[in-house]
């Protein structure tokens, strides 16, 4: 389980998600409100962003955030219009590793999940691993439910240069009820192609995590935010619909598609 | 602040301590009971012990002790007939180090600080490190107060070898106590010379941490526990008295002295 | 790449093979005297023996040996009359982790390899994870040729109980040369079931890494000991012959079975 | 020991200095050609730099630098006009720790010091810490002769606000010469107070590292560099003279002052 931010807007610093903001990513590591299955996200953090060469670039820690004596002065450095984040609790945590701290990012993609497969290793995990190409399986470095869910979308947004990502994102969780049968998963995820952001509110045969955003938030002039937990108390957060699919677009409103 | 936990007693591999219990050492880490200034720790850990040439052996990480992937075999093979063990949380987590992760061994002794000193950097510190001894002074690694506490502790044994354990300890609350002025200290500590196990009960200007003992757990046959929560249900651990010393010798009935 | 060494012999603790010697394995990390391929093995170790439950334990870092400030405590504290232990150089150090860090277990065996499968990624990977078994597949946690060898090892033991370790060698580099085409292996490896130390020398299309045994080692005495590059000056330290398979019996002489 | 890197000049990301060179860092600490102390730097290292709110910055790690995933990503995506980096060979590496990896800072300066003060915490320590102010001395993180040598320039740059940086650091070498006695002392430091770049060539009763500059090489247009060992194969890198300092300003041609 986890806490995710992301966020676009003009160029901020990383501190501005990280550590300015009320209820920021390390206080909602240490004391979360809305979490359902863990009471503090100890096991690893990371952030995304998209490097001045274009291309996705993660910095990602299996240490509590508040750990890391590096993330402050990188704070104050790392700057950009667009970020994702997320802090984890482990629900396996002797065998976390650093291979499955988020975000994932690929040559194009970033991506961070919140959930959890249940029984994934001893069932779905054969099942997937089948049904993707030989490089993207080869390319899964850990053995998360998260990485593997990544490993999914990108092998559908490869095997059809046709297919949007909305689309993409719907045949992901299709697929993932498929090969569910009749048990649990909490799949709230966010993705970005580097131009828009895409977060997804579901879960199967269980109550989808929370998953807020705001266009309007006065901490941040002309940003968009998605969070787990609303990062202020600004009173201008709104859930996103459960079982819903939000788009944020740099030159659009927020677009909200059923899933 | 930390959950500590000592065992003497029959020689039992470290599991018995760290994972069999209900409320072992990793569920106090994960979720402890009777912590008041802080929901969880996950800033570190720690186990001591006497190797086999009678010296004290510490092991120490500054990542959750859930984390650790080398602490189950480690705790299969690892025996011991007298154990120290800590979960930490870190009051300062930024600047939290390894060095600042319990027990403290020298060539004799092991120790483990439950608490703080109020604002110990800017005030005591100084007085605290002019007092000891140059050599006790530079073999201080971190920053902690905790390890500052037993340097002083040491400076007192190693000035007078007449000094007893108690009348050591005792002192050592009185140096701190003058050196507080009005501020607050929480000073549980465990301590061994891998003869006998001497644990502290002990607040100033504050209430004493929990600090628990037993000699009649059917868990643990013919064995002296202290800790800061029971590890058991079984009940029949009781409370050290506030502002006390107990003291466990494997051939004694345990000890209660009034600091 | 690894230096490597496996001791069989009367209970010592782990200090005699990773501290004491001249030319121990700490040394062997920092200054080899007989790798092709590497300067130095600064990218992690371990060590593996079985414990007092009968199963196998590793302690396993991916830090430089010389960096580990437990290993020194532990190494005075744990005692086996088994032993295998590694240091490792990274042929691709940036995706080097914790699980490529030897040696592995599983409920039975110990495995340590020193070499490459070249190219293993792109090539033979794929078909070694189509042979091998689901539940075989899905338990290697990493990414490296060595634990993939040691999951097709694991899978021809458990899919014929009637297969010997010495044949399942000899069947574990027939396919390693069946899949690997013209490429380049270097596969020396050390396997315990904890009764009998199996060490094999072995390259193809290239020179094999060196690999000595002794049985006479003053040092060690009634000890059996295998090791990349011998531990002690003795001069009774014999190379292990290319393409041969040394077995350790705590009961029988040497054996050496030609590949 | 360590490898030393300064940059000043047009701003550029950091995988300019760290990655891209022929002779880059990620090289001098694999395989550097002038180290007499060592053969590899596989203990740490970081980088310093300015941030966007004019205060130093700096990201160490204690792992070998060709271990940090974060790195390549960080290289791409950080940049900066002025660069500090080193990377460390631990004389007594089990006692190293994240603490020791350079470069320091405090809220104005960077400081690197390649080499090492024989016996320091026999012997100057005590002199060097009873010599600084309180507020310094505790602002000591480890224990390195490298930060309190850092220490003891601040406090003589505290103590003085006429003093300017030269004769600061000629007075920081001339106390350590004579709290040194007869013992050897390798001091070669890069310093930058975030306008300006301090390359001290220095040693005591021993030779002086190497240490080497340019301001005229075709792979850093318009850039000034300082480095251990000259980062290019291009020939125009010249040594510091043997206990000189160079001074490089932006706006004017290098400066050499004999110490």
């Amino acid at each position: 389980m986890s806490r995710m931010v992301a966020y676009m807007g003009p160029t901020v610093p990383l501190h501005r998600i990280v550590f300015d903001p009320p209820h920021n990513l390390l206080e909602q590591a240490r004391h979360p409100r809305e979490m359902t299955y863990a009471d503090f996200n100890a096991d690893g953090f990371g952030v995304g962003w998209y490097a001045a060469d274009g291309n996705p670039a993660c910095y990602t820690m299996d240490v509590p955030i508040w750990h890391d004596l590096n993330l402050q002065p990188l704070a104050r450095s790392l700057e950009s219009d667009l970020w994702l984040a997320a802090v984890h609790h482990a629900r396996e945590p002797f065998t976390w590793s650093r291979a499955d701290a988020q975000p994932f990012c690929d040559d194009e993609l970033l991506f961070v999940h919140n959930g959890f497969l249940a029984e994934f290793a001893a069932t779905m995990r054969q099942d997937l691993r089948a049904f993707i190409s030989p490089e993207i399986e080869t390319s899964i470095e850990g053995r998360s439910d998260s990485e593997h869910i990544f490993g999914l979308l990108r092998h559908l947004l490869a095997s059809d240069p046709e297919l949007n990502m909305e689309t993409a994102i719907g045949q992901t969780y299709e697929l993932i009820e498929e090969w569910l049968y009749d048990r649990t998963a909490l799949v709230n995820v966010l993705i970005s192609d580097g131009e828009r952001i895409f977060a997804g509110r579901h879960a199967i045969n269980a109550d989808c995590p929370t998953l807020y955003y705001t266009t309007d938030d006065e901490a941040f002039p002309d940003g968009q935010l998605i969070a787990s937990e609303p990062l202020t108390e600004s009173g201008v957060w709104q859930p996103v619909p459960e079982d819903h699919l939000l788009v944020l677009d740099p030159e659009e409103p927020p677009e909200l598609l059923a899933l």
